[in-house]
């Protein structure tokens, strides 16, 4: 059987990005600059003569739109997409809305550290009054009590994403499907995590790129063969160290 | 239990609508017109205060964007969304890409009547060989070649939109979640004259207006209790008008 291949893409900058707030399960925009870099992995792949047979996003609007800038650009919009809240960014707890700069000033650089990369780590829950408590949320409506987040650590965060990989994604790559994911840095985290290996401590430091198509090819019994980025290597290198320096209070 | 609603858009102004050329299954994108009107379908079903369970359209690029641009006025791009041949426009057959008035030119304003409104009339139709074949094109790969139209008539059309009701949408309707279908005149066409009982004569004179969107009432057994458009009245009759004269030769 022929190479099976999986494109995973981080959504773009996003208004909250812009002004260096948590963001987590709030539901911001893509910025200019964010749909500028939707657009910009839509003509990659669409350059390299990428098609596909499904695609997966997680429920939050900065996602779907930078899948439907792909699709429009690969003259897929009508591509089958399944949203799923399991492909969600990390969900921050009582951190989202707040500036990071700002609570690392608070806080201290090393506490906010530990929130953003501290592999188990769960920043302050959210009490379930509070407006941001996705249980208000009509998309979480399905949802049981249990499963609405409060707040997550990545190791949560994987907790969630890999069962939706296994049962749902990975047969359908399995059987051959070209299969595109468009989603955010923390679930995106969770399978490099599995797809690539990497150790709990290792992953904290694995800054995945906005808008660059990773791709992962996997030979018949789904073991990976290869990865690569598309795009400009140091262009892909500078974004994943902007990302890194977020958490810093200057 | 309350009334069960559903909502039917046609889509905005295609670009061959603007050259009035015969569009069926090709797939040509809205004009600035008609995403203009998908934003005013938008921004009005939003004013009333609609808010929907789940959305279906075809796979054709027209009735996809005038979803999307719905759902992102009512911020809800995270709606469940199911996308099938099956609401597709008619099929036009060998008319396929001909500008409407040279048609009617050539053959006379009668014959092209009898195409466009004849009830169980087929255009001429595709051979397979016909770049224009949907064999030809990916989105289709899954369908067998029984299903594949060559041309299809409004009755054609018909037999394959009412399976689709009846055993996919109407249950999700009946069981009280809110629906939205964005579609094209004729797979619309076929819903309401199903839903309001209408003879073969009288569908063919009835013009949906495209971007008005139609509201249904059901009772718990489905019945139909009332049908309804948003917007202006007048406006709505003069865009059913103007659908009504494109096929005339002058």
């Amino acid at each position: 059987m022929a190479v099976k291949k999986l494109v995973l893409v981080r959504h773009g900058e996003s208004t909250w990005n812009q002004e260096n707030r948590f963001t987590g399960w709030t539901d911001v925009e893509l910025s200019d600059k964010g749909r500028q870099e939707a657009l910009e992995a839509g003509k990659l792949l669409k350059k390299e003569g990428f098609i596909f047979d499904f695609a997966y996003t997680s429920v939050l609007t900065r996602a779907i739109h930078t899948l439907w800038t792909i699709l429009d650009e690969l003259k897929q919009p009508w591509l089958p997409v399944e949203k799923s809240w399991k492909l969600n960014e990390r969900h921050y707890g009582a951190l989202q809305g707040l500036n990071k700069a700002e609570t690392a000033a608070k806080y201290g650089d090393d506490q906010v550290k530990l929130w953003r990369r501290g592999f188990a780590v769960t920043p302050p829950a959210l009490d379930k009054s509070d407006e941001r408590y996705p249980g208000h949320d009509l998309r979480y409506k399905n949802l049981t009590e249990k499963e609405l987040p409060v707040t997550e650590s990545l190791a949560l965060t994987i907790e969630r994403v890999m069962p939706y990989w296994n049962d749902v994604i990975a047969p359908r790559v399995a059987k051959g499907e070209r299969v595109i994911i468009a989603a955010h840095g923390n679930s995106l985290r969770a399978l490099v995590k599995y797809l690539d290996n990497i150790s709990d401590d290792d992953i904290i430091e694995l800054n995945i790129p906005t808008g660059a198509p990773l791709v992962y090819e996997f030979d018949d019994n789904m073991k990976v063969l290869r990865h690569y980025y598309l795009g400009d290597a140091d262009a892909i290198a500078a974004k994943a160290a902007a990302v890194a320096n977020q958490g810093k209070s200057k």
